[in-house]
């Protein structure tokens, strides 16, 4: 197989890192199998020093879930691979055990293309913590990368005012489906478009083109090149202007338009790859202008990203829209999200009640939230979301117009003139898809509508406004405790 | 399917921009089909802002031109496409051509694990101008990607002086063959294994992996989830010592490790997760250096790069071994090789002479190097590279002993004491695989040697030196002929 090394349904199971597995069979051998763990998927801060995040990958945990399965290859893997110390690193009765293993877990998560912000569960996974512990990987793998570009696309589409923005990224990703990836997040996350054809195939998004400098380096004159490819692609006639001398393309171009327009055809725009984007694209629009083509359009690329589409516009650039690639492929500036999965409780059983637990750290940032936590997103009259409030239910103090810092836990937040709404909806229950499989056009819609709706602060790129995401009282108050105790020594999970 | 969208070995020619098809039916309707056209992948500036990169992806380029076909379904996706300006955007006739579609190209390549510099050719792609096409976008989705990790990870390994380096990317790679890139990438620039388990089944890459601090987390009191993890994994056993407070867990580790001795077992390492790991590691040398505990090693993660790796041991840190996750996976603080794909000479039919191509910019870096290129590598005595001569034979002028610079064309390298070898090998010969595949074990050995035999002055992170890469002197003499005219505007390329 050439295009992907993964080649089985089954390699699903295994795409995880080693230690998943040993730590399973450490709960197997421990007598842990019954236990239960809560885990949740958050990131610490939004990605690009911005305000918020984009939801993204939830669509496909479903999936994964339902397709986490160990076959007779994978276990003859699993039974080949040594300890450092000697030894198979597996036990034959606990690669059993996987052999017969299904998922059982519940997921819960924010619907996909929805804004998420900084230590809010975005997926919350409880049941058999072999289970829980199996999927960590791969379902980090899933939603990291995807909520990272549809956060990064959000921007780069608010940047470009309503201009339409394509996915140009496929070269640049990590293989063929990290480009999938970015074309499906992209997609959600406001782009128009997407230069990935296998993309166009599997997910129906449309698919977008020009042609590359080696088109026009392939004929004798640039002349001969533009007139060549506006005879074979009359009806998605884009000129790429920069091959050789801007000025001398844009008469060129100017010369096939007018022999289409002879034909009764139109040069549908010009894009330019290179050079002061700003000062080219107002030569080239004065010049169709002037040569009454003043339906042409300037499209642009060449290393944009939200900062340079915004410096374009801040100069009068007329230009009418953006192929965005390396910098939206690979999350540029920031190409990882640093989304984790911690633990919050555990029950002994199925039966028990749940435990809260927490992580400290020398880094107090990276202390963690306790409990089985969802969220409610308070609105206000105007539909504006105005605070998220971090809940466990076991503790709920009853206080719904109230709520403290995440991470201060000091400032208080009111929200007595907002409504609040739950936002985690259940995807999975008992390793089973919940419902129907939702098209990424309503996950699309979802994302507009939402990003419409945020407070402008939110959303401008300097210095975001912080939005505000607090601990229900009762909730902050068990995480004092349980952080006081394990400080003092006297925490029962820290005891020697 | 779950674990990847890709499942028909047909999507190899799919995943592509469709511009790719775009200009293909243009040149298949221009008349093109039988002209070819020469292309090579290179990069502008050495990654991280190094003095070099490592070669890697090729291993995978022949399997990738063998499976480029066309099947129904892809024709009939195909077909549905349409132009935004109304109707089909390709003809039957193009449809009906792709249909009995076959690469008949011709791969040449540096070789995986060798050392590559910028503006040089390390891959080259010839025939039909059609073909040279639509492999474009998914060769450097190949090659970009892993060439990238691979010099990240020389980087990384180098800072590590000799202590193993595990990639631990997968939870933030691009999906989960973005984790098996990595993977491989990094095994071939020095790492000495992944806790990615589906890339160790497939690449046989060793395995490697400890505990999660949900793990910790899981039992009553630390001391009983070491206790549990030393019983379950006594031949593997890593113990991560910062779930709460650091100092509590070493001693519990040293509890543990006391305890294995009695059962004629030992403590393999401890994990340093979080916090001042330069601090941390010093206090648990020597609390089991007291201990009577000289053999348990010290690991260490939490967002390393090289600087923090180079960092550590400045300040003396007894660390053993490292895992290095994120900045891996991404490439931070470059996640893009922005490799390119320029076309650099034509020819009307395979029996005519090439015709050498330039494509000038505003960007004057941006210019290309015209001609058939390969590489002459010079070594000294001691089989140091000293310079890479970039040739055209058609144009040799023989002087062998001196080159000039590619960028500036003026400063000459003097290569008078130096013997040349011929650094491209093809990989691919009309479209078929030219020899055995090689193991990736090969390319690793490779790497090292190579590694090991270049100058410190490239090789150190700040400031390294520029490695002398020139051009031929018959090869500058027409890159500047064919520059001038074209700026001229008395170059046929640009002619109105």
């Amino acid at each position: 197989m050439a295009l992907t090394d993964i080649t089985r349904p089954s390699d699903v199971a295994l795409n995880t890192d080693l230690y998943e597995l040993t730590m399973a069979q450490g709960y197997w051998e421990s007598g842990l199998v019954d236990g239960e763990g809560c885990f949740n998927v958050f990131f610490r801060d939004a990605p690009f020093k911005g305000g918020y995040g984009i939801a993204c990958g939830m669509g496909q945990i479903a999936d994964l879930v339902e397709n986490f399965v160990y076959d007779d290859e994978s276990i003859e893997y699993l039974a080949s691979i040594q300890a450092p110390g000697g030894g198979p690193m597996f036990k034959p009765g606990f690669l059993d055990y996987l052999r017969d293993f299904r998922m059982r877990v519940d997921v819960w998560a924010i619907p996909e293309g929805e804004v998420v912000f900084a230590r809010e569960p975005m997926v919350r996974v409880q049941g058999p913590i072999i289970d829980c512990q199996l999927i960590e990987t791969a379902l980090l793998n899933l939603v990291n990368f995807q909520t990272l570009v549809a956060t990064k696309t959000a921007r780069v589409v608010h940047a470009a005012e309503g201009h339409p923005v394509s996915d140009f990224g496929l070269r640049r990703a990590q293989g063929p489906d990290g480009g999938l990836a970015v074309a499906r997040a992209s997609y959600i996350g406001g782009a128009s478009s997407t230069s990935n054809v296998l993309a166009g195939k599997i997910y129906g998004i449309p698919v977008f083109g020009t042609h590359a400098h080696s088109w026009v380096m392939s004929f004798p004159t640039e002349l001969d090149a533009f007139r060549a490819f506006a005879a074979s692609s009359p009806k998605n006639c884009v000129l790429l202007l920069d091959t050789y001398d801007v000025r001398q393309g844009i008469k060129n171009a100017i010369t096939v338009a007018k022999e289409m327009e002879e034909r009764g055809e139109r040069l549908s725009a010009v894009r330019l790859d290179s050079g002061d984007l700003a000062r080219l694209a107002k030569e080239a629009r004065k010049a169709f202008d002037e040569a009454g083509l003043p339906y042409v359009k300037i499209s642009v690329s060449n290393d944009l990203d939200e900062y340079t589409i915004q410096s374009l516009f801040a100069q009068g650039a007329p230009i009418d829209s953006f192929g965005v690639g390396t910098k939206l492929a690979t999350c540029d500036p920031q190409p990882s999200l640093g989304g984790v999965y911690k633990l919050s409780a555990t029950r002994e059983t199925p039966e028990s009640p749940w435990e809260p637990v927490i992580k400290l750290s020398e880094q107090a940032y990276k202390r963690t939230i306790p409990g089985v936590q969802h969220i409610r997103r308070y609105y206000d009259a105007a539909g504006v979301p105005v605070g998220d409030m971090i809940v466990d239910d076991s503790v709920d103090s009853g206080d719904t117009t109230s709520m403290v810092d995440v991470l201060d836990e000091l400032t208080s937040f009111d929200l007595s003139d907002a409504t609040p709404q739950e936002m985690l909806t259940q995807l999975v229950a008992d390793g089973h898809h919940v419902g129907e499989p939702e098209s990424i056009e309503v996950a699309k819609a979802r994302c507009r509508e939402a990003f419409m709706h945020l407070d402008p602060a939110t959303k401008r790129f300097l210095n975001p406004q912080t939005y505000p995401v607090g601990l229900e009282r009762g909730l902050a108050r068990l995480r004092n405790e349980l952080a006081l105790e394990e400080a003092k020594g006297s925490g029962r999970r820290s005891r020697a």
